[in-house]
């Protein structure tokens, strides 16, 4: 084993940058998240982390829902200032149009690209971190960032979505071209000698 | 809301492609997977799901434990076919080299440029979904993708790292340049009129 280690260290990366909304004491707020990620397509599984003392966990806590809302790099100062203070100090609902999600009312942000309406299925406390396990009841997406095809409507390219991401150098980035195709790369290798 | 419904669709994107380690029946098995994420720093959280009925979900479930080994795009076909063939079909243990976990003594991949060395705290079930939740006992980096900084050794940037990303689109992506700092974009906005 040549390697160093670094210790307790989650190094996961990119982590896609998101804000999370929900209604906290009866208004929208949304906080940026890098803990988010799709747990399943059928079903269509989503989870999320989020600190249990946090403004935002207690609205999903008595809601049981929340929405998923994927910035561009466009929107970096405003995202990241929504992960700087909190909906105790700031009302977040002022920065956005916000629309509702048809089953659930949670609030979701009419400027981002994409939006995901949430419903929790599974919560998980581990120490001070909740984790919310939910299906995703529906998926708005801006419609200058779907894309027609033959075979119905479908989302864009990355690129063109052009989210943000992170990463634990406390660098945000953004995604460079494509490199190959699902499921399509794979050769057989020469086994290692 | 001026949004197009897509239906129920789990789009969180990107997804960092990673390479998921466990022994079955024995011998060390690795699996594509985009469904992983940070759950928390500290303590330091991970959640990764599997179809219940997958070769490696089964050495997870019994050992407890697993690794995540992130790729760099030089590996995309290595991985890409890790995704394409099953463990009871193949033996993908001679696919690589492999190095053990010193707590748990859980297989990882000594060629991905960082291994996780994990054990389960939570299991959650959702239909044929098994989510694992887990805390990272420890992050094992090849040298050459660690920084030696003032302030101690820390891991490389996300362009040396150069990870695989994966989208809805069914593409792979690179990492683009940097766009900003984290914590340090933000400025108060103005209020939408």
């Amino acid at each position: 084993m040549e390697k160093i280690k670094l210790g307790v260290i989650p190094l996961v990366y990119p982590t896609p940058i998101v804000l999370i909304g929900a209604d906290v004491e009866g208004r929208p707020n949304f906080t940026e998240v890098g803990d988010c990620a799709i747990m399943g397509i059928e079903p269509a599984l989503v989870a999320i982390s989020l600190n249990a003392a946090h403004y935002t966990t207690g609205g999903i806590d008595g809601s049981g829902t929340f929405s998923i809302n994927i910035p561009h790099t466009g929107q970096l100062s405003i995202t990241d200032y929504c992960g700087r203070v909190s909906g105790r100090d700031v009302d977040k609902s002022a920065l956005f149009r916000v629309f509702r999600g048809e089953q659930t009312q949670t609030p979701l942000i009419e400027e981002c690209p994409v939006g995901l309406e949430c419903r929790v299925r599974e919560t998980v406390q581990i120490e001070q971190r909740r984790i919310f396990i939910a299906e995703v009841l529906e998926c708005y997406v801006s419609p200058s960032f779907v894309a027609e095809t033959e075979g119905g409507r479908r989302i864009a390219s990355l690129n063109r979505l052009d989210p943000i991401l992170y990463a634990l150098d406390n660098q945000y980035y953004c995604v460079g071209p494509p490199v190959g195709v699902g499921y399509q790369e794979g050769v057989e290798p020469t086994p290692k000698t």
